[in-house]
């Protein structure tokens, strides 16, 4: 996955890459889906080991313009996890409260406790997007941010959560296809939105604003991972072996007791 | 003040503070007393525009040893706020809850919102006090803490939330007299925990880390200042004194209004 992997040594530029790319599964689309069930199994298992080690936290941010598919996602990587360990956290239009304090106040508070996987649908990174995109501060605040952003996402994984981030990339034909299908299907008019017709308008204003968050935010300590997302199992597969393999790597352990269970008595 | 404002041009040794000083007050107790009554009316009603400007918050934070006076500078200096725009948190240790995040999660949760004032009694600074100093976590997770600390501030700052920071500088002569004053008087019991003897015994580790705390996190955008706190009435009068030349300085202002006022009808 390395090829889909933001770093210093591989900036990107969206246009660059292609939205329809399979490149890193071979296989095809039932093929997919049997190798996502497979994995969903094992992260249930990685899950518990964390929960029970409960020392460290898992946190995925997913981003993506709208139809990008972050609902669709979170459902089918993720939605076979035990809810008592895994946060799902949605951030819309701030309310009163939460633009009555600094941007990153409401994602501190749902950040997930030690042992849990949190799953952010949109998350403070909305505040260098739409928030720039239509100017809702000033280019000297939120210009100060992508530097704020990297130091809140050191200090959390120094604090001990794992941060991986996931941009699902489509193509401007592709949204326009999913917009039609939600117009054509009525179980999917609650989906749509006549407010994502005019953010469709600044397509290009926003694919400048996402690649900016990529080459600015994306670290050693919580990389972004550019996701070609046109295709529904393809970007279902590589964001579960993503997560599964950052899992693996986590290794969580069940934990040592040191209770003398010999010694219990009951009655 | 300037004298008890750290800054990199002013390192400070504890050591060389006398915690009796009383060069910024010529006056005696009555008088300090009388112009703290003055001040508390300032600030209530630089609070007053502070929150209907509605723009930023003040963020002041207490820290001091055991008997250091945090309480009673609390009530004496700021007691006399509106409880609306002026949210104070204890932070006692940690809860169980607490501890399964980032040490500076409850602290963010915490936060004065815009156009409130808000006091630290106690703070994430027990995270590279108490924590260091009991080695509650290692070396390499605290001694990382200041850059974290200052980052997370800097963020708070630039986002809109003005910080000024107090330690509350007492002998251990002092605090000796004030534990002998809690044992001696019933009404003080409540406040009398065996467990600061033990504190107690760790006074120069604390200094040391306090000496720590006061150099390498007071910065520009959030100062520390140590006051002289034997005297209880000559800790007020300075407390009060930057207090209320910190909000001068934010000048805050009563919002403009765009309703044609001529228009509305009341019927």
């Amino acid at each position: 996955m390395k090829n889909y992997r933001v770093s210093a040594e591989n900036k990107i530029s969206l246009r660059e890459l292609d939205p329809a790319d399979r490149s890193e599964f071979l296989g095809d689309k039932d093929q997919a889906e049997a190798e996502v069930k497979h994995i969903t199994r094992e992260l249930d298992d990685l899950q518990e080991r964390l929960y029970a080690e409960g020392k460290r936290a898992m946190l995925f941010v997913i981003q993506a313009p709208d139809t990008g598919g972050k609902d669709g996602t979170i459902r089918h990587v993720f939605g076979n996890l035990n809810p008592q360990g895994c946060r799902v956290a949605s951030f819309k239009a701030p309310s009163a409260t939460e633009l009555a304090h600094d941007y990153l106040w409401r994602i501190h508070a749902a950040m997930p406790r030690r042992g849990e996987i949190g799953i952010f649908n949109r998350s403070h990174y909305e505040d260098v997007l739409v928030v720039r995109v239509h100017n809702l501060v000033p280019r000297e605040v939120w210009e100060k941010r992508y530097a704020q952003i990297n130091a809140f996402e050191k200090m959390l994984t120094e604090e001990g959560t794992t941060i991986v981030k996931f941009f699902l990339h489509i193509s401007k034909e592709e949204q326009k296809e999913r917009l039609l299908a939600r117009v054509a299907d009525p179980t999917k008019h609650w989906k749509f939105n006549p407010a994502d017709l005019k953010e469709r308008a600044l397509w290009d204003e926003y694919q400048r604003a996402y690649e900016d968050v990529l080459n600015k935010t994306s670290t050693a300590y919580a990389p972004w991972y550019v996701i070609p997302a046109n295709r529904k199992w393809y970007r279902n597969v590589i964001v579960a072996r993503i997560a599964h393999q950052t899992l693996k790597d986590l290794d969580p352990q069940y934990p040592e007791t040191n209770i003398d269970f010999s010694n219990i008595a009951i009655e």
